[in-house]
């Protein structure tokens, strides 16, 4: 018989993990799902885009008939905080491949008015369903192995903000795109990590939705610092991702008028393009 | 006096133009907008999806209290007809600098039922507004002069598909883009052209979202031929365009389990990154 394996050897599931319990929502009727943005995915205070997408994700889901994300595209309206939210469907389009929601997450401010926070729309189907064919000009990142990348708790420049995020994540950052945190940013719209869940779940298509808006914003790199709220983030979920860690490369070409458009690329162990995003989001200029 | 100038060199004015005639919305009531959507915007029979988009985009200028579209995100449902349609808008939220709305496009079956065809998320702004800051790492398209590229009436090959659209545009490809229309696709996902509004209306945020998808589809560069259905577009209009052609580069990384992103950047005569834009489309795999 072989040892009962120690705590960090215990790979979460997929179903049962922090990710899964976090963005659990419960039918109350058709359309309409409570939840609980749990304080675990915040940055400071700010409750993550793309853990919130993951929420919504979730109830569209289940709505809809098919059962994974083709393309979510999500309008950020107001910040969000931990704390009890209601998310509301509507099924646009039911197709024989494809079927088309709607969803919106809204919390109640002090004296009880609903405030809408995310508004999305989003094209469900089936990956399982796709054809195997790929033919594609896109290359994975070029990324240092995982032992020689950074995160939060790695010496001598531990990363600046520690968040409660960061205790969920698996996020090891290319130290070629660090300069920002030892005060010296590239100049280059660019980030790349490694990037999983903490607790050792492996990749589903509602996780890489949290993928695409997971990692420090390329403006640091710029040598914008503060915070670079999102206003609209769309994610093509493109190939149901393969167990291991992913790679997740963000890149900002046109920073201009205090906006800047950030798109990621999502790569699994397998070397699949797994998702793409891109966001439009506003910088503060000091 | 001058001689009365001759037609071709009347140019029409934003406002007074084929673009602004076939994308008007009548306000029948808050929120609703009659449209008489044209034939002359079509690709073989099928309206063309940035058409469309400036219609939408239209409905909301009216509706929302800022006048550009900043970021816009389309789902198409079904398929578009000429003839008459109804736009019906939603004002999410309102605020100091961005307002978001949701629109949606329907159209009536034969027996009077209401058939929706795109449904829309869009966050609106005042682009006169913005910082001139400009910091950005992207390069404009390297394109031969327009008067060395082709359209579709230039021999001796001409563009096939002699569709009502391309009466309404200047849109010269560059030769090196136009393997496909010779039989010979490079194999590379990528398209460029010169664009304008044949009748020389000067270029608005509206008609760029029409210069988003008014290129043949980058699917034809990579051998396939057919029609390629977008599933879903975004567009983000990063500044108003100065006076002149636009230059307008597509390009697609990932052809994938029958799915395609297609970008697009638009870039104007003063060397401004205009508009960005990403779709996911179906193709039919032969």
């Amino acid at each position: 018989m072989p040892e009962a394996v120690s705590a960090p050897d215990v790979r979460a599931t997929i179903g049962a993990s922090e990710f899964d319990r976090d963005t659990a929502v419960v039918r109350r009727a058709p359309g309409v799902y409570d939840t609980d943005l749990s304080a675990g995915w915040t940055i400071i205070n700010a409750v993550n885009g793309g853990y919130l997408l993951a929420v919504l994700g979730r109830a569209l889901a289940d709505a809809l008939p098919h059962p994974d994300p083709f393309t979510v595209s999500a309008h950020y309206l107001t910040a969000s905080r931990p704390g009890p939210a209601v998310v509301r469907t509507e099924t646009v389009r039911t197709g024989r491949t494809l079927s088309t929601g709607q969803a919106s997450l809204v919390q109640y401010d002090d004296d009880g008015e609903e405030v809408e926070r995310i508004r999305v729309l989003a094209s469900y189907g089936d990956l399982a369903g796709l054809p195997d064919d790929v033919r594609t000009a896109a290359k994975p990142p070029e990324l240092p192995p995982l032992e020689h990348c950074l995160g939060p708790d790695d010496g001598p420049a531990p990363i600046e903000g520690g968040s409660a995020i960061t205790d969920r994540l698996l996020l090891k950052l290319d130290p070629a795109t660090l300069g920002w945190a030892l005060g010296q940013p590239s100049g280059k719209g660019e980030m790349r990590a490694w990037f999983g869940l903490a607790d050792g779940r492996d990749a589903d298509p509602l996780s890489l939705l949290l993928a695409v808006d997971a990692l420090p914003p390329t403006a640091f790199e710029l040598g914008l610092s503060g915070w670079v709220p999102t206003v609209e983030l769309t994610v093509h979920v493109r190939c149901r991702p393969a167990p291991g860690p992913l790679r997740v490369a963000i890149t900002t070409r046109n920073l201009a008028g205090g906006f800047l458009e950030e798109d990621a690329e999502v790569w699994d162990s397998a070397d699949r393009l797994v998702a793409q995003s891109r966001q439009l989001a506003r910088v503060r200029l000091g």
